[in-house]
């Protein structure tokens, strides 16, 4: 559970505790981002989130099972490829979805959830990726490939097949995926004059929003079929 | 030694056989790769090379600094800003440069050394660095940027201090720090239309340059400044 949604509970129930299985959640989080799910065990993750040793077994019938539900849990804390689909379906022309897409992310970015353990454990899988995470990690990078490659396709005139189409998607995410798996603070490192906080927001989202529209305008016009180029 | 190397290493001497040196190198950087260098150890790549228990000091004066030339051979491998600075600065308009510059990358990412331990290794560690790693990683990082927000200042009009040009440099190299990160044939599952082997490297290349052109371009246009604006 982030810090925001402990909050929001909190408001709503103020004496409330986290339940035994969130808290089990949490703590499997940070295990598993510092040690990875070889190097985890059940016994550490028990005993430092105060549980007894067959919490795990108790509430997730295991590892494995527990893995899975990190994962998913850091996945949705991560503008998970449902929430992205939900911003982009409010909006009616492809400008507006692209703008949509590309706000959630740096929303996202600049959020509590991108200093925690959720980003730490998805760039560890997404580096040497566990079995358990190769078949969520490639459903969910279709599935918002397939949002982006629908909007792209739109806003170039060229079909949601064309391999320029599909290259330009990879413009338009990378940033982001950079972003993530090296982190905020370290591209601050190498760019000291950038700062991806919550006050960022905004100059962020233009940024990138007019890039990729100028980006795309470019690919439209060197494409061989006459298609309906965009103007930014 | 990459396979190229090692290719023209031979046509030039043909019964040359790589020297313990070469051989504890290349092993080391398998080992290195696979286990990290908390994981690694001396026996285990000396044996694997079939050296004596003793090369790793003698050669390399230890553990360290075999793991430092190691990186130094993997960063040598995978289009250093020395081979990059070079590349740019033998050409004289700003367009040429960032053409020289993006070329460099998609030529890297499509040749051999994109699928040897150099890549994996340099993946590891700027997912979780070594103290050894962080100087090296953030003065090759900074070297270049340099090149980069040079080439996009003038091209966009914009100082190099500019949050916009820091901004535009991430969006142009993005994309080849995902593709090595994540790797090639990754991408190629999420994007199936998409090939970066060397018969794409034109077609990516042009694909990738003219993004970024038409990008810059754009956010030359939104600046406040008025600025030498380019068109692509």
């Amino acid at each position: 559970m982030s810090r925001r949604n402990i909050v929001r509970a909190q408001r709503q129930a103020p004496r409330r505790r986290p339940s035994t299985r969130e808290q089990l959640l949490e703590t499997a989080g940070q295990v598993f981002s510092e040690k990875g799910f070889a190097g985890a065990t059940g016994k550490e993750i028990c005993e430092r989130s105060g549980a007894n040793a067959a919490a795990v077994v108790y509430h997730f019938g295991g590892m494995e099972k527990l893995y899975a539900a990190v994962l998913q849990e850091a996945r949705r804390r991560l503008a998970p490829s449902e929430d992205l689909a939900a911003a982009v379906e409010r909006e009616t022309n492809p400008k507006a979805k692209l703008i949509a897409f590309i706000g959630l992310l740096v929303r996202t970015l600049s959020g509590p959830a991108s200093s925690t353990w959720a980003v730490r454990l998805l760039s560890r899988e997404i580096i040497s990726p566990s079995a358990i995470f190769d078949e969520m990690r490639n459903k969910e990078m279709r599935a918002r490939a397939a949002i982006l490659t629908s909007i792209v396709s739109e806003l170039t005139g060229l079909p949601v097949d064309d391999p320029a189409v599909a290259r330009s998607c990879i413009n338009i995410m990378a940033p982001f995926g950079i972003l993530m798996l090296i982190g905020p603070q370290r591209v601050e490192r190498v760019f000291p004059v950038l700062a991806f906080g919550p006050e960022s927001v905004e100059d962020t989202t233009r940024h990138m929003v007019q890039f990729a529209l100028g980006g795309l305008a470019a690919i439209a016009r060197l494409a061989p079929q006459p298609g309906a180029a965009t103007r930014t």
